[in-house]
């Protein structure tokens, strides 16, 4: 109970990405990943993930399913000037408020001189939902957020940015940190020492991943929690067990 | 409404990615963007995708939410032979129904000799949800289906082969062709009259993508939909509108 009361909490999050893009497979995704390992950097973790297109139906139900459920949801995707990104619309709409001009965000636009027709098209992206605050953007305008849900760009060098500067802004819980080790001996051949060591170590999620690689099977063992001390203990367990059934446990790594 | 009535309809798909690695960013999901082209072959569309952990609850939960509201749900990941691939069972159980050894299966996996241990855990790969079929893997034991949900593996090069092998097993509704242009101008030149073409075109999904290319904004503009003439004519009203504006339509595509 003590050590349990001691320890920094999960904070969770659920990513969003929105665009038609996504799931018509024209553009590969890329966000999630980055996202994940700079959350877990801040000490939060993503819980869910979803894809959804550029439908206003779609986008609200699953911000207000996820909000509900998360500490934190990031989208990422339709924030741009253009009919098809409605993101701020949705996220308004799902939220029951209105969207107002950020003062802010216009400022920034108005910085470039252009003619009307063109800044008003630029003006929809300082639209944000009444009540909500800015994401910084060095390379322009700025995201937004209003109550745990956090609205980015969908092009990965603008993310990255944005998330960047969210660094100590967000509440932090517990990260996760690492352990694997790579071993050439197939899946079903460690599978049942495997389970036995997750059994012993339930604070531990001990992954196993295949591979073939240069014609040889092989499998990666990954270690992920909250606790150092377990995690080392994992670790020493899978290479005793690697070590016992003739295979060796190769490049192993924490983080 | 004849042309309507004589139209093949949209057939629709979720896709369900299951495993850790994913929402850690320890792994690349790529088996999206090859699910999405590949179903538009078969005339089926992605209308949703999720992320989730290997965890039972979330898991069946997604399961039966996709299912109800799409077509079909294809899932990839979790189903080796170790403890931390429970897909198979949480399938059942999102169906209420118990998990059986596939004979199929099971005589595809007793072809290779092993120890009773080893076979003990390989044998994990041949139980499917009662009532289920079987999704050929000329790379290994089958993936299964069951009602609308078809369960593939989540290594990508298994996984291709498993949706390879469903070609003309599936219901076909019409395909979403594309056409697309790109133009040096930057979205916010271009937006009111996109916006316009868009509403002059309710049957085609416009979208605006702009990129960044040695220095110069730039700005893809991609049209979709199920209807080749309208598809062509929005193309035609799109490179129009670069001309007026000034620009030039470049790397036109169609598919």
């Amino acid at each position: 109970m003590t050590a349990e009361s001691t320890e920094p909490s999960l904070v969770t999050a659920a990513v969003l990405i929105i665009g038609n893009e996504i799931l018509s497979g024209r553009t590969q995704d890329t966000n999630l990943a980055y996202l994940a390992k700079k959350l877990n950097e801040y000490g939060i973790q993503i819980r869910q993930a979803r894809v959804v297109p550029d439908v206003e139906r779609d986008i609200v139900e699953a911000v207000n399913a996820l909000r509900e459920h998360h500490d934190y949801v990031f989208t990422t995707g339709g924030i741009g000037p253009t009919h098809d990104d409605i993101t701020a619309d949705c996220i308004a709409a799902a939220f029951g408020v209105d969207l107002v001009v950020s003062p802010e965000i216009a400022a920034i636009l108005e910085r470039r001189p252009a003619p009307p027709e063109i800044m008003a098209a630029r003006m929809r992206m300082a639209r944000i939902p009444r009540g909500g605050g800015l994401i910084d953007n060095p390379l322009g305008p700025p995201g937004f957020f209003i109550g745990n849900v956090y609205v980015m760009a969908g092009i990965p060098r603008v993310m990255q940015q944005m998330v960047d500067s969210l660094a100590g802004k967000l509440r932090r819980g517990a990260t996760v940190r690492s352990r694997s080790v790579t071993v050439y001996l197939p899946e079903s051949q460690i599978a049942a020492r495997l389970g036995q060591i997750q059994q012993e170590q339930p604070r531990v999620d001990l992954g196993s991943y295949p591979f073939q690689r240069e014609g040889r099977y092989g499998t990666m063992l990954v270690m992920r929690g909250t606790d150092a001390c377990a995690l080392d203990a994992t670790l020493a367990e899978v290479s005793r067990m690697i070590v016992e059934l003739g295979g060796e446990p190769l490049d192993i790594q924490a983080d």
